[in-house]
C-alpha cells in the first residue's frame, strides 16, 4: 500500500482564508454603487460580511502552520482551491439579490468572471442592479490580478508549460522561497495593473461613459474578461471608446513584465521580445485580412471595416470576448478565421488565456526545425527564443500542453454533442471556455449566451474555464495518483 | 550564394521509369475484363502501352547512373515523384475512355486511388465500364503495395515520424544499403499482401459476389482504399460479405510485419505489440459505444446495430472509407465520434493512413508522463513502447508530425471555407483527404462525393492526400531550402 504524502493543509486553508477576507472586502466596495443607484444594499453587504468573516475564521484557526513545510504540492493545491473557493463565495451577491437565483448559473457566471472568460448566462444584463453588475465585473478584475501573479511568479516555480521562460524576467529577491518572490512580483505588477485600469477608466469617461460603466469596462478589458454592462456589449459605444478599448485589450494581452520594462524606460527590451513582436504581427495581419474581406464582401466603409476587424481580432486573440459586431453574419471563412484565432491566446504573463502566443511560436519553430533535423540527422538543432536556446524539457512540456489542450477540445466537443449541442456550437463552447474567451460560434455566438445549456454542460464548461485559466497542468496534476503518494 | 546539392537525377528518373513500365503492365491486366464484359478495349490498351513505353524510354536513357551516389535526398524525391507521376499516367484510362473527361477530376480520382484515400468525384459509379472500374480499384491496390514497402522499409531509413521504431522488426540482409533491404522486405510483405487479397477475393465470391466485384472490393479493402463498384458502397451486400470486409479491413490496418510473424508462428510477438493491442481495443470500444447508442436512439436491431457500428468504426479507423450506413443520419454525437476517429488512423506499417495508432499512443503516454515529470522534476522519465525506451528525438519527431497535421487541418479547413464550403464540410473534406479516408461529414458525407468542389479545391485536396499518405515530412522536406543546399 502506498503511503499518502502529508499535505500542509493548515497553510493552504489559512491562505485561502486570507484571500476570502480580501474577496469580502472587494464585495463591500460595491456598496458605494448600491447607495448611489438606490440598489438594495443588503445582498452585497451580507455577501461581503459572510465571505470576510468566514475567511477570518479560516485564517485564525490555522495560525500555527509551519512555514517550512510549504512545497510545490501545497502550491498546486492552493492555486486550484483558490479559484474554486473564491468562485463559490462569489456567487453570494447573485444568489442573495436573486438576480441569478439558480446556483449552477450563479457559479457558472462567477467562475466565468474569476477565470476572466466572460461567458454569461444572463439574458438581460441591463435589468440587473448596478451594484451586482459592478461585482460581476470586479470578479474579472480580481481574477486578472490573480493570473498576473500566478503566471509570472507562481507557475514558473511550479514548472508549468514553459512558464519558466519568463521566470528570469523579473527576478525577485530570492529565487528559492515562494513567499517573498511572489510578494515582490505582486507589488510591482499590480501597481501597473491598477495604473492601467485607472487610466482606461479616465479615458472611457473622457469618451462619454459615466464612472460606473467606465470602471466596469476597464475591469473587463484589463482582465481580458469580457463582461459588459450592456446587452449589446461594446457595439453601441462611440468609435473613440471602441478604439480606447482596443488599445487597452492589446496592453492587457501583453506580458506585464514588458509594461514594467517600459515604465523603467527599457524600450529596447520590449521590441527584442519575440513573443510580443509576433503578437503585434498577428493582430495586424489578422485585422488587415478581415478588413479587406469585410470591405469587399460586406460593402462596409473602410473605417468601419477596419474598426470591427481590429476590435474583433484583438478581442479574440487577447481572449477578452468583447463584441462590436455579430461576426457570425460575416462570410463563413471570416468567422472560421476568428475561430482559429481562439487557439492562439494572448502573451504569456498577460491576463489573456488560451494556448498563448509564445507556445504557438515555439511549436511552429520546433516543427520547422524538425525538417532541418531530418536533413542533418547528426546535428543538434535546438529551438531558440529571444536568441536563447530553449531547453528540450520545456519544448516537451509545451508540446504536451498543446496536445492535452487539443484532447480536451476534441473530447469536450464530443461531450457537448452528447448533451444535444450541434457540432458547431459544441466546438465553439469548448474552445471559448477552455480558452477563456467567452462568446464563440453557433448557438453560443456573439449575440447569444450560455443560458440554455443543460446543467451538466454548465458544470463541464466551468471545469474547462478553470482548466484553461490555470494552464491545464495545475489542475490535472491533482488528478494524478503520483501527486498524492509519498 | 549557397551551392545547390547535386541530385542523382539519372537514378530517380530510371526508377520512376521502371515503375511506369509496371504501371502500364497493370493497366493491361484489365483487358481481360474489357473483353469479358464487351467494353471498348482501346482505352486500357492504349493507356497501358503509352505508360509502359514511356517508362521503358526513361529506363533505357538513364542506364549509366551511378549506384553509389544514391542517398536520402534521392529517396525523398523519388517517393513524392513516384506518387505524382504514377497518378498522372493513371488518369489515361479515365481520359481516353471519356468516363472522366476532365483532367482535374481524373487526377483527383487517380491520386485518391494511389494514395488509398477513396474520395471519388463519380456521381454514378455503376455507369462506368467495368474494365475502367477495375483500373480504378487497382490504383488502390498498387498504392497499398507501395505504402507497405514505403512505411516498413523506406521511411525508417529516411527517419520519418517514428517509423524508425519499426525498422528493426523485419531486418533486411544489410542495414545500410537502401536497395537490397527494400527488395528483401518487398518480397516478404508483398507475398502476404497478395495472399490476403487472394483469400478475400475467394471469400467474397463464396459470399455471392462475381469475380469482378470480389477482386475490386478485395483491392479496395486490402489497400484500405474504399473505392467500390457500387453506388451504395457495401450497403446492399449481405451481412456475410460485410463481416468478411470488416475482418479484412482490420487485417489491412494491422502492421504487416505482424502478419509476417503470424505466418512464422510467432504469435506471442503479435500480442506483445502494444500498438496492435490498442488498435483492437479502440475498434472494440468504439463499436460497443456506437452499437449501444444506435440500439437505444435509432431502435435498430442488436445485430444490425452491431454490424453497422463495427463496420463504420473499422472502416474509419483503418481509413478505408467503405460505407454500409449513412452515419450522418445518426444522432449528432455519433458522427462527431466517427469524425474524431478520423484522426487515429490504422497501425504504422499497414496500408492505413491517418496519424497512426502508435503515434497517438506515444503522444498520450508522453502527455501523462509530463504530469509525473512535474511532480519529480529531477527524474528522467522516458516514454516506453513494447517495454523499450523510445529515444527523445523520435518523440520530438512524432510531436512535430502531429502539430503539422493539425496545422494543415486547421488552415485547410479555413482554405476550404474561402472556396465557399460550409464549416462542417470544410473540416470533413480536409480530415478525410489528409487522413486518406474518403467519405467525411457535411456535403462530402457517406452518401455524397467530391464532384461539386471547385477546381482549386480539388487540387488542394489532392495535395493533402499526397501529404497525408507520404507521412507529411516526405513531401514537406522538398519545400525546405536546406534540402536543396549543399
Amino acid at each position: 500500500m502506498p503511503r499518502w504524502k502529508k499535505i500542509n493543509m493548515k497553510f493552504i486553508i489559512r491562505f485561502v482564508g486570507l484571500l476570502l477576507i480580501f474577496e469580502g472586502f472587494f464585495m463591500l466596495t460595491g456598496l458605494g454603487f448600491s447607495i448611489y443607484y438606490n440598489n438594495d444594499i443588503y445582498p452585497l453587504l451580507i455577501s461581503g460580511l459572510i465571505t470576510s468573516c468566514f475567511g477570518l475564521f479560516l485564517w485564525l484557526i490555522n495560525k500555527n502552520y509551519k512555514n517550512k513545510d510549504i512545497g510545490k504540492r501545497e502550491g498546486y493545491i492552493t492555486v486550484s482551491l483558490t479559484w474554486i473557493v473564491m468562485s463559490l463565495f462569489g456567487t453570494l451577491p447573485f444568489l442573495l439579490s436573486k438576480t441569478i437565483p439558480n446556483f449552477t448559473n450563479a457559479f457558472f457566471e462567477t467562475i466565468s468572471g474569476f477565470t476572466t472568460t466572460g461567458a454569461s448566462i444572463l439574458n438581460d444584463i441591463e435589468a440587473i442592479p448596478r451594484d451586482i453588475l459592478f461585482w460581476r465585473s470586479m470578479t474579472h478584475w480580481i481574477g486578472g490580478m490573480g493570473i498576473i501573479v500566478l503566471s509570472i511568479a507562481v507557475l514558473p516555480i511550479l514548472g508549468i508549460g514553459g512558464m519558466q521562460l519568463f521566470a528570469a524576467e523579473v527576478p525577485g529577491p530570492t529565487k528559492d522561497k515562494l513567499h517573498p518572490r511572489i510578494r515582490e512580483t505582486a507589488k510591482r505588477l499590480w501597481g501597473i495593473y491598477i495604473l492601467l485600469t485607472f487610466i482606461e477608466t479616465l479615458l472611457l469617461m473622457y469618451g462619454g461613459m459615466d464612472f460606473f460603466n467606465a470602471i466596469c469596462h476597464a475591469f473587463g478589458t484589463m482582465a481580458t474578461g469580457g463582461f459588459s454592462t450592456q446587452n449589446a456589449s461594446i457595439a453601441n459605444y462611440s468609435p473613440f471608446i471602441q478604439y480606447i478599448i482596443i488599445v487597452f485589450m492589446i496592453l492587457a494581452g501583453t506580458n506585464f513584465t514588458l509594461h514594467y520594462f517600459m515604465l523603467r524606460g527599457k524600450l529596447n527590451r520590449i521590441w527584442k521580445n519575440e513573443e510580443f513582436r509576433y503578437y503585434i504581427f498577428l493582430i495586424l495581419i489578422s485585422s488587415i485580412i478581415i478588413t479587406v474581406c469585410l470591405f469587399l464582401f460586406n460593402n462596409t466603409s473602410v473605417e468601419k471595416s477596419f474598426r470591427s476587424s481590429l476590435f474583433q481580432a484583438v478581442s479574440i486573440i487577447t481572449t477578452t470576448g468583447y463584441v462590436t459586431a455579430n461576426y457570425l453574419s460575416w462570410p463563413v471563412f471570416l468567422w472560421v478565421f476568428l475561430f482559429l484565432l481562439m487557439f492562439t491566446g494572448g502573451c504569456a504573463g498577460s491576463t489573456g488565456g488560451g494556448v498563448k502566443i509564445v507556445r504557438i511560436l515555439l511549436l511552429f519553430k520546433n516543427s520547422s526545425l524538425e525538417l532541418k533535423r531530418l536533413i542533418h540527422p547528426s546535428a543538434v538543432i535546438p529551438v531558440r527564443l529571444n536568441k536563447k536556446i530553449i531547453p528540450q524539457n520545456i519544448i516537451f512540456n509545451i508540446l504536451a500542453f498543446f496536445l492535452i489542450y487539443m484532447i480536451f477540445f476534441a473530447f469536450g466537443t464530443f461531450f457537448m454533442t452528447i448533451l444535444g449541442f450541434d457540432f458547431k456550437s459544441a466546438m465553439g463552447s469548448v474552445a471559448a471556455t477552455i480558452g477563456n474567451i467567452g462568446p464563440a460560434i453557433g448557438s453560443v455566438g456573439p449575440i447569444n449566451n450560455y443560458a440554455n445549456i443543460p446543467v451538466v454542460g454548465k458544470w463541464f464548461l466551468s471545469f474547462l474555464m478553470l482548466l484553461g485559466r490555470l494552464e491545464l497542468f495545475t489542475v490535472l496534476i491533482l488528478f494524478s495518483p503520483a501527486f498524492w503518494k509519498k
